[in-house]
């Protein structure tokens, strides 16, 4: 399966849609909705745990699968990947016991716009 | 001037080095390198800034061109790109009177690289 199936943004997401910082300035509107994506993602093991989940086989991980690389309890990293997915970062399912994790694809496209160009060499 | 002229990051900075998020996990070191990048610009008033700066005429900026844009005070926008700056999203120099921004290219980058490919449509 590759990396990235399944992850087309839904172009009526609101999400869909970022100027890059360096095109135009960012609205106000655009600012607000992105500033939450970014406080979540702020926080080391936060970006760990959304890189492994994005990295790992199918583009989908359980804490089953993200527990073992974290000197951290189950239920430690299990907040931490609520606040993912209550910012609006992760997709969840539940299958069998475990839940599994997806990144969002809407909001992946977001924060990508963001940068694009931004640091681009001369 | 080009946009982005003068934004070819510095090999020797440690920050231009970044891992896609989507390719392999970040290790703790990254994480916690870019963690603070985030967190400096997760907040819309910091992130409206950058974007204005990065897209100003010769993406450079100081205060008295970013101020009539806010209902703010010079102060507090002071302060908002003290905390870019102190984060090492922000390069200043003062010219006569005013101090003028830039984004650091290599800040630029890292957070360029993380999202590379992350969005990409299947």
């Amino acid at each position: 399966m590759s990396m990235h199936e399944g992850l087309a943004p839904d172009p009526d997401d609101p999400l869909a849609c970022c100027t890059p910082l360096a095109r135009e300035p960012i609205s106000d509107e655009q600012a607000g909705q992105l500033a939450p994506l970014l406080k979540a993602i702020a926080d080391p093991v936060r970006l760990r745990l959304l890189s492994m989940v994005l990295s790992h086989e199918g583009a989908e991980a359980c804490v089953c699968d993200l527990l073992p690389s974290f000197d951290l309890s189950q239920p430690t990293i299990s907040h931490h990947l609520k606040v993912l997915h209550d910012a609006g970062l992760l997709d969840r399912e539940k299958r069998g016991v475990w839940v599994y994790y997806q990144a969002r694809p809407a909001a992946m496209a977001a924060l990508g716009s963001l940068f694009d160009a931004a640091g681009v060499p001369a």
